[in-house]
C-alpha cells in the first residue's frame, strides 16, 4: 500500500456508525469511551461526501456493539446518524438513532439552583424542542440546553 | 456504498501521518489542533496491521501541511512516524519524524520545583535517554518525564 492509495478498514465484526453530523465523529468516540489504546481496529472519516447530507462523519469500530445509553447520546449530537452492526462482515442489523421527546437520566441540568442538582432523588428529564441543532427545555426548571452544554458533559 | 464495503477517503493536498505507535492516532488529532469542525477531510485508523511493526495508526489530514513544533510533538509520541506530503493526490515529500538528542521548549518540566518553573527566561531542556517507551531527563533538575507525563501537556 502506497499512503496516496485508498485506505482499507474492513471489519470482521463490530459496529458502523454512519451520517454523524460532520465535525462529531471524535465525540462519538469519546461516548463510546475509545481513545484507540484498547487495542481493536477503529477508523473514522471526517467531513467526506454523503448523499443525505452534503458532509458526514463515520466511525467504524471492531468487536464493540453500542448500550442502549451510548445509542441514546449519540442520538443527542448526531441524530441523523445509523447504527450497523456488523458481523462476519456483514451488515446484520440497521437501526437509525431515534430522540425521543423526552431525554431522561442522560444529561445533568446545567443549572446549579436546579431541583434534579439538589442532591435529591431527582432523575434529570428534558423536553426535546427541537433536534437540529439541538434544544432541550429542563422539565423542572425550564433551562434550555444546547448542543455544547451537552457535549461539555460527554 | 454499503458500510461493509471498503471506506475510500482519497485526499486531493494534505498531510499522511503514517506508521504511528498503535493507539495514538487521537494524541496525534489533539497535537496538530484538529477536532474535525474545521471542514476538512480527516481520516484515521487505528490498531491496523503493519508490515514495519504488528500494528499501527494512520491519520490522513486534508488541506494540511505540519509546523515544525508540531512534528517535534509527534516525534515524542510516535517515534517511528513517517510524514507524507500530499499535492494533487501524490506524495511529493515523505521524511520520517526524528526525535533529537535534546528536546528544547516544546514540553514542561513535571517537578514544580525546577528552575525552569520558577518563572525565570529558562528554556525547558530534556535529554533524550530513551525513544521507546519514551524516557526523557531534566537537564536542570534530572526528573525523569515519561510518555504519559509529555500526553498531559498536549
Amino acid at each position: 500500500m502506497t499512503t496516496d492509495d485508498l485506505y482499507v478498514a474492513k471489519i470482521r465484526n463490530g459496529t458502523v456508525i454512519d451520517h454523524i453530523s460532520p465535525g462529531y465523529a471524535l465525540d462519538v468516540l469519546k461516548i463510546l469511551g475509545i481513545d484507540g489504546r484498547e487495542g481493536h481496529i477503529v477508523s473514522v472519516a471526517m467531513n467526506v461526501s454523503s448523499k443525505k447530507a452534503s458532509k458526514k462523519d463515520i466511525v467504524k469500530v471492531e468487536n464493540r456493539e453500542l448500550k442502549p445509553g451510548e445509542v441514546d447520546k449519540i442520538a443527542l449530537i448526531a441524530p441523523g446518524a445509523t447504527i450497523n452492526i456488523i458481523r462476519d462482515y456483514k451488515v446484520v442489523q440497521k437501526d437509525r438513532v431515534k430522540l425521543p421527546d423526552w431525554i431522561k437520566g442522560i444529561v445533568k441540568c446545567a443549572n446549579p439552583s436546579c431541583v434534579s442538582n439538589a442532591g435529591e432523588p431527582v432523575e434529570t428529564k428534558f423536553h426535546v424542542e427541537r433536534s437540529d441543532p439541538l434544544r432541550l427545555r429542563c422539565y423542572y426548571c425550564v433551562r434550555i440546553m444546547e448542543k455544547p452544554d451537552v457535549l461539555k458533559q460527554f
